[in-house]
């Protein structure tokens, strides 16, 4: 199942002094293409005699000490990230958060005050392993109790592993409401990545996301309503790159394909914005300032290159539902690393994303500038896989020899949302990187301790539209799991009678939706218990949703792990006669199971705590799609939990009931202050 | 100071079986007055043919358990309070929350569960002194951690006094986002209300407050942001009775006045909505349902009243910013309690009503209609103190033997708004009911133990613009202050080294800005001690905002107590040279202190626990105007403070340290399961 591909052709001069910067665009108040490009000719002439921005531009690597340290205060921030002015939770006054950038082994020290007045919070290091440090995931119910508003919490975990991850809230719908932001892990000068001397140009990073305009607790509310009443959050509003995107307009042309998406689809003027660009006190403001406007918080992204060299793309997804399609206009991407881990390099015009996964592909700038090719292109971000309704976000690449700052021609359009084998062929095509020390083989299939397969539905509890895995809809407890083993109190924390369901009936039909199967569905806070060590394989089951005929995409995230990624097939899952790859199987934290398929993936179950396994669609997590696993249960107690961290729930009953306050005597002196 | 009047005229015959019920009115589709009156007519016949609607009628008195249990889930809802959807905090799955009715020394148990996902929650019982149960009174960082989510809390007190009360959220802006309802105490057979027999009609309800289209969490970070970007809440989008209103349109003829509030201004059309009225599917919405179906949520309160009788109207207002003036078309109104206790009555055609303020008044339905006059009369609640930018909100006052079911002439009018003198007269006729043993006297002055001179100002701490008491902007900590004297952890929760200040400088000139005084703003968790068991009085005095030459008007609150207002004035206090009313000042929980002005109130500290006493305007408890008082601060320790509710800030690390984790073995049995 491992599609053969030849060496990506990307230079592997020796490195040189590259620089990436992101800077913005300069504006114009002139919308005829030729009068734009001898107009920003100009202006980019005089661009070039400024001195860079270097705010964003990533770090040259450097010698870092083993441990970082970070204090981040979270709160509500007005910002308009779509050049709509909204509420968002933002870190240290930005959006998105601060960009971490460590070295392999580096121990990262992050103390998370919460400025929210009335929200908790916590912060999830997606693809951080946490061996070691479970209570560190950051996970809400699970690894730990919400941080209080008025509360610090400082996370303490080793980056181990080199790769391209992000960080993001995990407790309700957080993170769609803006509370996320980069965390990429460099190399050290010993653990180099494989694919270190395939580019010399430096690198670039695009964090992915999707924006709605309404805020996450309607969108909560939408999706608990009963029956018919049942609101779906819809498409976003908005797809930002690095956080920046334009509502309802194109920066470039608008083409036919984008005119398909939304009769209201327009290119946006460049006259009223660029007027305001000069009125600072408005600008300051941002909310009434366009995107033409370099103040603008969304002002495009735009990555300065130098010709003739080979970047590193690093690109992220943490949308709340969108699957994605990245593009460069006039660029192939050769892929080498997914979800930090190295990939046998393959080359493709254009990439899928989805949510929850990272990628790093190889970028050749070999394009030579002429009058009528600016050397400025578009990158183009568009939605796959549901009925397009949302406009594609635009970055620009921009050349340093560029003879104008814009690209002349219109974006590229994304490839057609329904071409679910195109989607398909671009996911077989990642495997492991060949005789790579940091792609190792899985355990072999006899040494399986445990197979789980997990029927994927979509059905009524309650009156209530719920996501379920195998009958049962994930409900979290109020105590975090991990609390609740490292103080013993399983049964009153959650329903501990027994475990979460294995699999599903044999006689299931996933052609059928589940009513028709008869097969009702429950709300449980279940976990599935694993043995330290265990080799578990999880067959992800995709079916029938409510409605007959109907079947989505769903990307699977499992914390404290990467796993192989077996393979994929169409229909039921049927043991024993499915082809898997042992051989030479992608590792990952996310994977997919696409519409009336099946994915199987292996892990081994050594690390000790209590892991998310969901999907990473936001309001399919909310509706329950999920599970848990607890692995090691019996060392749990052994950890080094820090207890103020499960002081929530039956935990906090108990530890209130234990404090010997004696009236009219000092208590003993707090542990810590305020 | 005492105004003199006469008593109140309306009858006194025996109580009849009086009932009053809240209904919707019925729909037309014609817009012609004359029209109008005679499709409607018709429609009113058929109307009295069909049942009663009792769903929110007053229950008739009856004899009541000592003790009335409640359980309630507080979660976002989609509602569409002006006919606009938005996200609120319902309870039970509706706004505003339930109507509690209790018996006057009834124990009030409520259980609420914190169903908002990622949200804490309190809630407060505003009018309860809550004596000897301080841990109920629901202010978040004073008597109680939040209520986690997922967690529950019961809130048990005493509703000890008759009176018209009201509860709400105490948490961050959470009572500007929905989270309020009644709280109405019914005297016993033996304990009456002394104007219990002036009434004969039953009681009506009029719950007030206004509604903003931003969400809280939007509103408050305007509020933060510094300098000038700062962002002021503005006024509300509409006035809200009982929930209830209608977002930028009149129900009535819109008038000359009301036109001049906005220019958008516009008689509603009866015309789309009626068709709606049919579409039962989108009526269920309620968001795409105007005003005129009876089922939507927007739909305007109706009293039906029998004529030849007076009633009860009971008024609270729970606003996060408006003063208002409500009025009855035709109908004079005759005052007899305030903030739950009895006031000597007096008669007027209109009465002022600030945020946290409580009235029942008296009306009697003593029109007769005739072919002219309709039998129904519109009741105005318009916005005063402020530029009006909010339409006025409307009622509907309906005789049972009205000719139509809507009033034929338009609402009235609000009176000016920059009317002060208007609102000093009707505050000033405001005194103690004479002779009533429950308007007892307050202790003489020679007995007051303390005077503290608050000194209100406006100005910027650190570039964020604050609200302050004698140079202090209130912050809250993460300890609640009842939790640290009872744990003795004082130290470490707050800032203990000192009280909060006693006054101001002699020297600080009230008619020029903080800045002019020269008088720097801190931000300080300083509390005020107080002796158990003295008498204190309290100087509000008001000053130059931060702009020169202005100055608000503001409703302060105090928890745990009734107060004696001894009094108002202009300009400057001085102690001694003022002439303060210690004949019959009122009880009151809320009193205003009006532009430039000061108000003095007089209360004996013989309630053990921690007190907020703030500004009831929302934003501007948010910016810090408010303080703490501590009551007997050695009794607080032998108080039955339930431990479970104070494990949070520094509590919560001191319980984790004491809790005897023993890894390897079985912690104890929790004591409470979830």
């Amino acid at each position: 199942s491992s599609a053969t591909q030849s060496r990506t052709s990307t230079a592997t001069t020796p490195p040189k002094s590259g620089k990436a910067t992101m800077t913005r665009p300069h504006t114009s108040s002139s919308e005829s293409p030729l009068m734009v490009h001898l107009l920003l000719c100009c202006t980019f002439l005089l661009a070039l005699a400024a001195p860079a921005t270097t705010a964003a531009s990533v770090p040259a690597p450097a010698l870092t000490p083993a441990k970082q340290n970070m204090t981040w205060d979270v709160e509500y921030i007005l910002w308009s990230p779509d050049c709509q002015q909204r509420v968002m939770i933002g870190i240290n006054g930005k959006f998105p958060g601060p960009n971490i950038t460590a070295r392999a082994g580096e121990t990262l020290s992050i103390t998370v005050n919460n400025k929210l007045h009335t929200e908790g919070l916590v912060i999830h290091w997606h693809g951080m392993r946490q061996v070691g440090t479970p209570w560190a995931d950051g996970t809400a119910s699970i690894s730990q109790c919400a941080i209080s508003p008025g509360d610090s919490f400082t996370y303490e975990f080793v980056a181990d592993k080199p790769g391209t991850y992000f960080y993001h809230g995990h407790f309700g719908m957080q993170r769609a409401a803006g509370l996320y932001g980069w965390l990429v892990v460099n190399a050290t000068a010993e653990q180099d990545e494989p694919y270190r001397r395939d580019y010399d140009g430096g690198e670039l990073r695009m964090l992915l996301s999707d924006w709605y305009h309404d805020n996450v607790y309607a969108q909560a509310a939408g999706l608990e309503q009963k029956y018919d009443h049942f609101q779906w959050v819809g498409e976003p509003q908005t797809i930002l790159i690095n956080g920046r995107g334009q509502y309802d307009c194109m920066l470039g042309a608008v083409t036919r394909f984008h005119r398909g998406i939304d009769r209201r689809a327009r290119t946006c003027v460049r006259g009223k914005e660029a007027k305001l660009c000069g009125d600072e006190e408005r600008c300051l403001r941002r909310s009434e300032c366009g995107p033409y406007c370099p103040q603008s918080q969304c002002a495009p992204v735009v990555f300065d290159v130098e010709p003739g060299r080979t970047y590193r793309l690093r690109i992220a997804s943490t949308t709340s539902l969108s699957a994605l399609n990245v593009q460069v206009q006039g660029h192939d991407l050769t892929v080498v690393e997914a979800d930090g881990n190295p990939v046998e390099p393959f080359t493709v015009p254009d990439i899928d994303i989805y949510s929850g996964e990272s990628y790093s592909v190889l970028l050749t700038t070999n394009h030579t500038p002429t009058f009528y090719r600016s050397g400025s292109f578009w990158i183009s971000v568009g939605v796959r896989g549901r009925p397009p309704k949302t406009l594609p976000a635009t970055a620009i690449l921009r050349y340093t020899n560029s003879r104008f700052p814009w690209p002349g021609s219109p974006p590229p359009a994304t490839p057609a949302w329904y071409d679910l084998q195109r989607s398909k062929d671009f996911t077989h095509r990642i495997n492991a990187r060949r005789n790579a020390a940091e792609a190792p083989p899985p355990p072999r299939t006899e040494q399986v301790n445990r197979t789980i397969v997990m029927l994927n539905t979509q059905t009524l509890v309650g009156g209530h539209m719920k996501w379920a895995v195998n009958n049962v809809s994930l409900t979290l407890p109020a105590t975090p799991y991990l609390g609740a083993y490292f103080y013993g109190v399983q049964g009153s924390a959650f329903d501990a009678s027994g475990e979460a369901p294995n699999g599903f009936p044999g006689g299931y039909d996933i052609d059928l939706p589940p009513a028709n199967n008869s097969y009702e569905t429950t709300l449980s806070d279940r976990v599935y218990e694993l043995p330290h060590g265990a080799v578990v394989d999880v067959v992800l089951q995709n079916a029938d949703m409510r409605r007959d005929n109907d079947s989505e995409t769903h990307p699977w995230h499992l914390h404290g792990h990467d796993f192989w990624v077996l393979g994929y097939g169409e229909g039921r899952y049927t043991s024993g006669r499915e082809r898997l790859n042992t051989e030479d199987p992608p590792l990952r934290n996310t994977v997919v199971v696409f519409p009336h398929g099946w994915t199987a993936i292996r892990f081994v179950a050594d690390n000790v705590g209590a892991w998310a396994f969901h999907c990473h669609i936001e309001p399919h997590l909310h509706m329950g799609m999920g599970a848990v696993f607890v692995e090691g249960a019996h060392k749990i107690r052994e950890l080094d939990v820090p207890r103020e961290a499960m002081m929530c729930g039956v935990i906090r009953t108990t530890a209130a009931a234990l404090t010997p306050a004696k009236p009219g005597s000092s208590a003993p002196a707090p542990s810590a202050h305020r």
